[in-house]
């Protein structure tokens, strides 16, 4: 056997698993980490998986940037609760709920004020990077 | 925007998602059922995802089948408790815990005797199918 394993919850993190920045780039998002816990496209780790597992949490108030790109999202609310910015559509969200957001479609997460928002996402390993849009859903 | 979209969790299943048995053979297997959440490859939907995301709930007792295939799994428990066995090993598992089971290994998924067992489960859409094996790791 190679390569199976459970990587333990230890209360706020993963076990063997390092926070970190959302992203290299600054941008508009504010008060959000993450953890890639399988399929990491910046390692060698489960070349056999051809999509990657990340948690992120958004503490309260916090927000993901608004941005589109060609790869769709598979979410799955964990913890806390929020809403999601599909296109122009606000949908608030909560534990269980599953988003989709489907190929180019402008979206954002967002922490409510008093609560954190902690969602698994999947996307697929090899993908476009995410273009950043205004409010109007243009590129800045 | 096309396809993007909320699928709320109402307590015990998800809007709009039929509850199914857990696999069309009858096999060593008992009390699952299986909601397919995104990515159905029995349907026409969301054609952008390349993978398929679904929810597994075993009852207190219950048990998947024993089993191997090539294509990797990636869980995370999302309710109650039970154990997974990775080859020979048998790892207890509970909330949030990350199970990768990679190809070709031997594995099985076990609810509490008096819990049911909830998971998230991705897989490629398209894979293998799964061989049962028996106790000894062997097709029968």
């Amino acid at each position: 056997m190679s390569g199976s394993r459970v990587i333990r919850h230890t209360g706020s993190e993963w076990a063997g698993v390092e926070r970190r920045r959302y992203k290299d780039d600054p941008g508009a998002y504010l008060g959000v980490v993450r953890h890639t816990l399988l399929g990491d496209r910046d390692s060698e780790l489960d070349p056999d998986l051809s999509f990657e597992v990340r948690y992120f949490e958004l503490e309260p108030g916090g927000y993901s940037s608004l941005e589109r790109h060609d790869h769709p999202h598979a979410v799955l609310v964990v913890k806390g609760s929020g809403a999601v910015r599909l296109g122009d559509e606000l949908e608030r969200i909560g534990p269980l709920d599953v988003v989709y957001v489907a190929p180019r479609d402008v979206h954002r997460f967002e922490a409510d004020a008093t609560e954190p928002l902690g969602f698994i996402c999947v996307v697929d390993r090899a993908r476009d990077r995410p273009q950043a849009v205004d409010e109007g859903g243009d590129e800045p």
